[in-house]
């Protein structure tokens, strides 16, 4: 997919020293230091990571000598412009480079450096350009959040919403590489549909476009060819995380799904947020997993693990909003259309990656999986327009006073994300937004 | 995926002059020539055409200087030892370097370089390592047989074998591209099944371990991203096929695949021929598309093209062998399980193509879509076991003696196929081969 030009930066306004990493608004302070592949101009893409409202480019400051000694292997590896081979370096390596980028970029310790790194290695994310910063070797979409599948299935089967291997199986199907991009455009899919009422189906633009608001979490280090990755190491394996914005066609889902599961109602875009969140950063805002209610299961043995009970979660606020063209044409800001909470998920993380990998299936580095659908038991509080109009039939209003049952040529939609703790600094996914073409 | 050390000949003995070509058993007669990627000791991967029992080395053959010119583009991109670079050149590409082939490879025009070329570009198939030929960025599984679509419907849902959307949409799912290789082995998977007295699932080696007999195609050239692949066009951007074994662990299916389709049930593995027979080799043997039956409806205009519907199909005929580790103690040969007919799909090769980029599914060089199980109308031609024992109720009895309803650790299956048509030499897709380990 092209990348395109985006302006994902929450303050636009300068605050204090050049990154701006002060402000208590940033997604991207000191403690986080998401990485990203960017461009500036007809340049490569190149690897940097998010510090303010500004990128810190990695390979011009290995050029210009900032670096310390001992990180040649972590370095050379970060000069594709992708994380791939960097990921492959595994956990220690991932962690060296976190401590020296904090060194680098802790106001502390830069003494007189300063000002030569800002001029040669600083760029505004604002005049940026944004890729995928990893080649997507296969692209996984999880169903962890049982009111999500609940929701769903409420709306096909009334009687029976829950199918009877939710609670024992992390449910996931294979979706398409090819097509998860950074990208500020969704175009609008034709496909084939076929209302109730319509004796055949036909072909044409779907009339049920809707987001789902999801965590993508990109594999670090894989597994030996055909062996499972055991549950108390799954955590390891995994790298970081980011937005995920599972475009879905609903009425070509709702033609085509059977038997074999959603295929070009999803195919068209997976919308990622540029930025990769490392698991480290995230590490401050581990929950416990939501306890499994009365009745239900424990986890299977393979599935099953002390730590990641008490660990394996995250409390990460996701949001999504929405701004039609009316809206962005009189200037006004994006109306918050839903709040939901990652800590609600059912299965964890680690659980859908040792789930993944249990059948010895080979997991490699810079492999994506989505969570699925972040919603929680709150109606309100759900990630797709499915749930929140009830499959179309309750619009929501929007402030303008339009309403919306499904998405309408125009609507600009953005998911952020923040992960937030009481005496700790908030950090953030900065935004995957895109507009809806026809 | 490894690659392993593999016999893929079926002409052990020497024939003529030394490639073995006139041989009238031989898949790979001069008007084959199919593509693989294939090693010799510990040296890198390198691209090559089967001719005869031999491999022909097209980067040696560069490098002896015995291609004519005109054809750098075509060699240059062939030195990465992956057919993606030289796929995405096209068809004008794809034809000249198959007319070059040709003049070096027939014997009347080789003349005096005969003995040069058998000293420095041809290996004999039996002495080398065999990998896919292809970097395979998404793989994706169709279901285009109505008469496999009808036995499996059958079994979950005997009052409504056939869903209502079959007859309208080439049912196809993701598949996962990672564990797609030219595998001599297939570990049995571990996962979670649930029978139908037990109380709960658990988690352990697979029960049920089945083949599914299909044909893989490779696209060779994709299309404007966000921009579909018409009809008409679509057999010009398909590059050529192979055998492809979808592995299948019916016990871990049935318990996983409801609402969102087949995941680790078929992601430890998918055995491929190492071998890509082109578009080209093939279009003698394009026979009508399958007739639609009384009542069925015609395909939508954008599957619909007079030209595919006259010689979208292909005749080809494909064989499941088997041989157990008792038969091949004995040094007994393979049994042969099934015969059946690609001719019977009810989708074409382009109809699948042309369904997959109707929503603007970013398509790419070199990637891979299975055609599903090929069965036929005759119970007995049918392309997985699941089908042939009656979802194992009624088990099939080897010529050792032995039954099977599933497959035992040490089974050896066989896939092969050859394109036949009076008046013209028999084209083959060499095998795809793997033994059953626990």
């Amino acid at each position: 997919m092209t990348a395109y030009p985006l302006d994902h930066t929450h303050d636009t306004n300068a605050y204090g020293w050049p990154t701006g990493a002060e402000d208590p608004q940033t997604d991207f302070p000191i403690q986080n230091l998401p990485f990203c592949s960017f461009a500036v101009g007809m340049e490569p893409f190149r690897l940097g990571v998010g510090i303010g409202r500004m990128i810190f480019d990695i390979t011009a400051a290995e050029q210009a000598g900032f670096f310390p000694e001992g990180l040649e292997a972590e370095l050379a590896a970060c000069r594709s412009g992708r994380l791939n081979a960097f990921m492959a370096l595994g956990p220690a390596s991932w962690r060296r480079m976190r401590h020296a980028l904090f060194e680098l970029l802790s106001l502390a310790t830069l003494g007189q450096k300063r000002t030569d790194m800002a001029t040669t290695c600083l760029f505004p994310m604002a005049a940026a350009r944004f890729d995928v910063p990893v080649t997507i070797g296969d692209y996984t979409d999880f169903y962890a959040s049982i009111d999500h599948a609940t929701n769903v299935g409420a709306m096909f089967r009334p009687d029976n919403p829950l199918l009877p291997n939710y609670k024992w199986v992390p449910i996931g199907y294979h979706g398409r590489a090819s097509s998860v991009a950074v990208a500020d455009q969704v175009r609008r899919p034709h496909g084939q549909t076929k209302r109730p009422d319509d004796a055949e189906p036909s072909y044409g633009p779907c009339r049920q476009l809707d987001w789902e608001l999801e965590l993508g979490f990109f594999v670090g280090t894989g597994n030996a060819p055909g062996h499972p990755i055991a549950i108390g190491a799954a955590h390891q394996h995994l790298f970081g995380a980011t937005l995920l914005n599972d475009w879905s066609a609903r009425d070509m889902q709702a033609w085509e799904y059977q038997p074999l599961g959603p295929f070009l109602a999803k195919s068209f875009l997976t919308t990622l947020s540029p930025w990769v969140v490392t698991m480290d950063a995230l590490a401050p805002f581990r929950v416990p997993a939501r306890p499994r209610a009365d009745g239900d299961p424990a986890p299977l043995p393979y599935l099953s693990d002390a730590d990641d009970q008490s660990a394996g979660g995250f409390g990460i606020d996701v949001t999504v909003e929405l701004r039609s063209t009316q809206m962005r044409e009189k200037g006004e800001e994006f109306d918050t259309i839903a709040t939901t909470d990652f800590s609600h998920m059912y299965w964890t993380a680690a659980q859908m990656l040792a789930h993944h990998a249990s059948n010895g299936c080979d997991m490699r580095s810079g492999d994506l999986f989505g969570s699925g659908t972040i919603s929680t038991p709150d109606p309100s509080a759900v990630g797709s327009l499915l749930e929140l109009t009830k499959r179309g039939q309750a619009p929501i209003t929007l402030s303008s006073g339009e309403t919306r049952s499904f998405l309408v040529d125009g609507d600009e939609v953005r998911m952020t994300g923040r992960a937030v703790r009481e005496g700790y600094r908030a950090i953030g996914f900065g935004a995957a937004r895109s507009i809806v073409v026809g």
